[in-house]
């Protein structure tokens, strides 16, 4: 993996992303939101969500998929919640505008609930959920998506990967940080077994015949990856029926409740309910902050398990990343590279001198 | 099992718990609300939060660890969030004071959030997120407790199995009611199977060496049950990392937020977060309940996996079964019916015919 890297400058693929948005027709506000949010994956090491994506945008953007200079707009205001029309803009910018709402309104009345249409696909959610957790707050997204996990009992995709993100501020600048799928694994786990040829561990996946399989290709159905993302069969929900009573809730709150679709019917991107809850409401910040970090504490402290030498915090393993990236660079794959080369030809773009 | 039970009347059982917890002391008030919520779970077939734990109760109202005709109290009231004193009164009638309390104040503002602290233990949650669906309303409870959990890559319990309730309306009579604990099994589990010298499946727990073990001996230190429920091992969390991440933030918020206590400060009962969303606050109720009906369906009409009849929907099991023993009535193990004689005896109640 290493030997097929290039570490790039974090600054200068920032400002590289936004070129190409920029180019490619998003406004000033839509190309910086949309590249500080891919530069953030990418610098916590969580690189499906990094750069990766933008090659998808811009083709999104090409094909009027993605509008841009576009605003949501509110289209149900009460006290504590809303409804909000991301009019088809960027995921992204239609996220940071819902969560800064229900932050606002969490600032007022003590939680805020927030629900999102019409949003194209907005990343990574914890991006979101920390902008609460930064406020002091206890943040929470909840989003679903296109079907890839079946029912418990099912062989077909009904559920999207449903995935929540629960951000909790800390007596440190380190909030706890969950972002996780209600399936067992993200499909991407999958793709990259089936391109490498490898065998999947039982229980991630339940192939075309009804039964689990430990061969990728029987997820998928023609034209394979990398040409398309077609099911023959399905990802297994988490922990089996939890994780589908979970899978299920979360598309009648971020699917239904707002009117995102489900079953197919979330065109594309994310059914979102994001909520912000103001802890002094409760109790006093620094108390629960504190408790927290005891807590924390409590956690990592425990004995541990053959085969361990650490309990971490959800989050942690992405915030040390993020400081060895923050110095060290970004690495990034060939492929990534080619395709910032070709974007940047096609675009008529400086490549500003990342690869030097 | 069934050879061991003898079926009794549901109404017969409801007022003699009623008349049993009135002689231990409890207001006519606190008497109907526990034994309802003790009946329902008895008709649900949820029998490990039936009558069986009346006994309980009455001994913690003996020992004064439970306190009768005591109201819940408003210690912090915003608008859209509250926080209660349970006052160590009945877990069931906080908890339903608490769950109005978030349903009226959803009605107002679109949601209602309420922490409890100084609550014994509740039962069944999904009695009071399901208060919020028959509202037209989605309900959501968090609930912590002692510890019983192992965090991901730990040996020892930090974490309670830390439940979840999420209950939503449909268009029929029957909300999609999800009722979870973040562990793999609950401990009752495991007991059960080192009762009757039953191996449990591997992934369950982990014993005090730091290995998951199949022998239930390896999660108790003495004294065993069921004289004593210490742990020696730990239960795991489900899926791993996922369950941990949500047991952890279930503690910060039901726990911490609301002053309830975790690690084995939770001295008994749960913390509390409850939560009711106004549905019609989003979209038209009807429109809403048509369309999770509509998911249901799908769900249920997904082709089945090998060895599956039929894609159950949370909550349909109990709802079928609470219509079987309405009609049969409601099997009672012969330990119990000893137990509720005993009781009868001691504080002087008339056993109702219960066994005729």
């Amino acid at each position: 993996m290493k030997m097929d890297t290039t570490v790039v400058n974090p600054e200068k693929l920032y400002r590289l992303s936004i070129k190409l948005l920029l180019a490619a027709g998003a406004s000033a506000f839509e190309s910086r939101t949309v590249a500080r949010h891919l530069l953030e994956a990418n610098l916590q090491g969580v690189d499906s969500h990094g750069i990766l994506r933008l090659f998808d945008y811009l083709k999104s953007v090409e094909r009027g998929e993605i509008k841009t200079h576009v605003s949501p707009r509110i289209v149900k205001n009460g006290k504590s919640v809303a409804l909000v029309d991301g009019r088809w803009g960027f995921g992204q910018t239609t996220a940071l505008f819902s969560m800064r709402l229900a932050i606002e309104k969490a600032s007022k009345s003590g939680i805020g609930s927030v629900g999102v249409f019409n949003c194209n696909h907005v990343g990574r959610l914890a991006y979101y959920s920390s902008l609460a957790s930064e406020k002091h707050m206890i943040g929470l997204v909840f989003a679903n998506a296109d079907p890839f996990v079946a029912p418990w009992g099912g062989r077909i995709a009904v559920l999207g990967t449903n995935p929540l993100s629960i951000s909790i501020p800390t007596a440190s600048a380190e909030p706890i940080a969950i972002d996780l799928s209600t399936s067992v694994v993200p499909e991407g786990k999958v793709r990259t077994a089936f391109l490498k040829g490898d065998r999947i561990p039982e229980g991630w996946i339940i192939g075309p015949n009804g039964e689990t399989s430990t061969n990728p290709a029987d997820l998928y159905a023609p034209p394979l990856p990398p040409e398309g993302t077609h099911l023959s069969g399905a990802l297994l929900p988490l922990g089996g029926y939890k994780g589908y009573a979970l899978a299920l809730a979360i598309d009648a709150m971020a699917g239904v409740l707002t009117g995102a679709g489900f079953d197919g019917n979330v065109t594309r991107g994310n059914g979102l309910m994001l909520q912000a809850i103001d802890v002094r409401k409760f109790i006093p910040v620094r108390k629960f902050e504190k408790q927290v970090s005891e807590l924390i504490r409590k956690v990592k402290e425990a004995p541990k398990a053959r085969g361990f030498d650490e309990i971490l915090i959800p989050g942690e393993p992405e915030s040390r990343e993020r400081k060895k990236r923050e110095k060290t660079g970004i690495p990034l794959t060939q492929p990534i590279l080619r395709k910032l080369e070709e974007s940047s030809e096609k675009y008529k773009v400086d490549m500003l001198g990342l690869l030097k």
